[in-house]
């Protein structure tokens, strides 16, 4: 059959477009009006939305009605709403609606920015708001792209972790196994790109305080060099997620350095705490790193996936990920004069994520972020002193930005996990845990743009009420 | 500071982001309508965005206004447009209205799907739709999530190379170095996937047709294993990047299962064809892989980021990723009953894209995307037809599917390389190359929806008429 016998696939003209896209911002729209109204932590149970969903795909396309329609009979009961003002679990994804709109475009463009030439602007606004994010945050000048650095956008810091220690690994020198070493808080990414790259990983203990402990970090570096291993790579937490505990970097880095060893900043959520100049601590021993990676999917109003990542040997991440195909030369690589992201990172293909970090940083203003971070702090401390005011409460680690960790000091892990579940059943809010000191510990993290003071004085009015409850149930040990 | 005294950000209301949502749905559709008139390879210079981006971001927030003018003013100049119908180059990015749509659900969900207890219908939703897709397109019963096997969603076709790669050297026995084949018309994600690993890989050769020589493989792996090596991991693939050639995959399976490899098959571009039952060619042999990805993003109307990637055993692939600290145990998890989809992947995080796959699945229906797949052929066939016709050129490779590789059959390179850039310097259209027996081959992909016989017409026309123009002019050599 020749082309012009063959049907017409049904796609959507501009103006269908123009008139569903209208119906789907409506959708969401409204979804972000009725959030709050939603069971935070899904209902569903395993296989309900599947049961929900024909065993076989369509063959003939469907009406757009019935597809939206099925966004609130088979989608919504399965989501728990990230976006509620209620949702205070793991690290919070503080989407907004500059961000949304440009995620929008950019999948309106639907461009590769995989090399320069496939898009210009796709990968020069990218060097551009990384180069506007590192004067934001005030990095130390050398992660900027108009020296020997610079930075990209990746999907998280899972991914930046990878690159930085494949990257360390491809500048090890000499013979005998490499290792790379974190705290016992550091993040499962750390341990996760350690076993793609077949490094062995030491994870170091950490003070009272759960922050790494430089005098361990250097006890386990000298032992590995005095067995005859090679220590490449040091991943140091600057906001962990159980409390949000920073590493000594400085005192870390300055081992790292004694010792050869790429520092590695993983600040994953706190890092952009550092555009308030009031809490530029989290940049402390940054003039000693290799590279540092935050996401402004997690604090900064950008939906996910943006997480920013900054080297300050751009080359040496080059050297380690750069495979040139035939297929992918082109002029403007070979003259040397532009950026390459498919050389910053593990896959081939990139999106367009500058768009929205782009569309956030004009919306807000700098001010305008810092007021977001401001206000999440001073939530989350308005929460703490809520609950350490109820004398059956204790905080359990310090809250230096938006994470509240607390617990009932009376029943231990049972009494608390009882708690944590009424809390989470309730559907009013939404909060996960960590073990601290081997203690069952609730957390608190504040960051969502919708969150109010009436939200958190809530769920502190919830918790408080709840822990009477829990407190009249027998025991079961 | 109190919460209440501090300034609040000026975080958009639903009521605004309904308003700025139809205006930038508007812009798409715009763009969609326009894209055709504009230069399909951006003009831009290195820096040309760069300089027309202020220094420093703004202390304030700015209109929206502002920022939509500088989609026009900054960005498109800078946009090399892979969503025109004229658009040859690489593999498409045949994205599409319902994709997109999706696409902005998901970034208004915000939902993370990291773990099935953060958002049941995300991780749901993908393994139907990834069973869906496995029944779709006839994949052995062995890769369907209701046996020992599934599927998840990825960015690309790399990170299912290599987290396959990852999963086989984890399961691997033995001691000795690790060694990894694939063709050397293997896509270089294998290479990087090998170089991020630290597995050894062997490139082997191909055949006239472009195709890996099992006998080739077959004398490497023999040769490792002679030297004390562990041969535990092939690439073959299914419509390789410069020519679409297929590897005989079930000649490759047989030797892999001889001796023990996983083989993974990557289909990244050619898998979706199978949509269409006269297609299943592309098929042949997966009975015997252990893992086989497919782009939808690439020819299957869904914008990127969508890289299917399906496992035979998916205990192999979780085995390998998993890392559960305790802030991500819950209930669910430890049921068994559910998928965690962080465990399938390099990342933690992970966006609901299984939305769009379903918005676009359900809009076209099986029968409107095997349409498309069959549209884009036809039409490639329909310009293979035109240049074979004219006696300057010849075809250089089979075209089995929508991919046509020809070239000049005087003047080599020089003159190959004169109409390529004529071509793209015209606007016109974009096309990229290949080397093939080391010669400049010019390849033209088709996949877009918007591509019709007119614009392959004009494109053929156009190629005819520059071809004159380069025969006029002198050759340097």
């Amino acid at each position: 059959m020749t082309d012009s016998e063959l049907p017409a696939p049904p796609h959507m003209t501009p103006d269908e477009f123009r008139r569903l896209g209208r119906e789907l911002v409506d959708w969401v729209a409204d979804y972000m009006e009725r959030v709050e109204e939603l069971p935070v932590r899904s209902r569903s149970q395993p296989g309900d939305t599947r049961a929900m969903l024909p065993a076989a795909p369509p063959e003939h396309g469907e009406p757009w009605d019935d597809i939206l329609a099925d966004l609130d009979r088979v989608v919504l009961p399965g989501i728990t709403h990230w976006q509620s003002p209620n949702f205070y679990a793991y690290f919070p994804a503080s989407s907004s609606g500059a961000s949304v709109l440009g995620e929008l475009v950019a999948a309106g463009l639907g461009v590769q920015g995989m090399l320069w030439s496939t898009s210009p602007a796709c990968t020069e606004l990218e060097t551009h708001m990384l180069d506007w994010m590192a004067g934001m945050l005030d990095l130390p000048a050398a992660f900027r792209s108009d020296g020997a650095g610079g930075g990209v956008i990746q999907d998280s810091a899972s991914s930046a972790v990878l690159c930085a220690l494949v990257a360390a690994r491809e500048a090890a020198t000499g013979s005998g196994p490499l290792v790379a070493y974190t705290s016992d808080q550091g993040h499962s990414s750390i341990e996760k790109a350690a076993r793609i790259t077949g490094v062995e990983l030491r994870l170091i203990s950490v003070g009272e305080d759960s922050a790494m402990r430089p005098e361990a970090l250097e006890e386990a570096i000298l032992e590995d060099l005095a067995a005859g291993r090679r220590p490449v790579f040091c991943a140091a937490t600057v906001g962990t997620t159980s409390t949000t505990a920073i590493d000594p970097v400085a005192a870390i880095g300055e081992i790292c350095r004694r010792h050869g060893l790429w520092l590695h900043v993983d600040a994953a959520f706190a890092g952009v705490a550092a555009v308030c100049p009031e809490l530029r601590f989290v940049n402390d021993g940054l003039e000693l790193a290799s590279s540092v990676s935050t996401n402004p999917h997690k604090w900064l109003l950008v939906n996910f996936d943006c997480g920013l990542f900054w080297v300050r040997d751009r080359a040496a991440l080059i050297q380690a990920l750069s495979v040139l195909p035939e297929y992918l030369r082109n002029a403007a690589t070979e003259s040397g004069a532009v950026i390459d992201y498919r050389d910053w990172q593990v896959p081939l293909g990139r999106r367009f994520r500058a768009l929205k970090l782009w569309f956030v940083i004009r919306h807000y203003g700098v001010e305008g972020l810092r007021a977001h971070i401001r206000r999440s702090i001073a939530l989350a401390q308005r929460f703490a002193a809520r609950v350490s005011a109820d004398p059956r409460f204790e905080l359990a680690a310090p809250a230096p930005l938006s994470l509240v960790c607390f617990r009932l000091r009376e029943g231990g892990d049972e009494a608390n996990q009882r708690l944590l579940d009424a809390v989470n059943e309730s559907g009013r809010a939404f909060l996960t845990h960590a073990r601290l000191g081997d203690r069952l510990t609730l957390r608190l993290a504040v960051g969502h743009p919708s969150t109010e003071a009436r939200h958190v004085d809530e769920t502190a009015d919830l918790l408080l009420a709840l822990a009477t409850d829990v407190a009249k149930e027998p025991l079961q040990r």
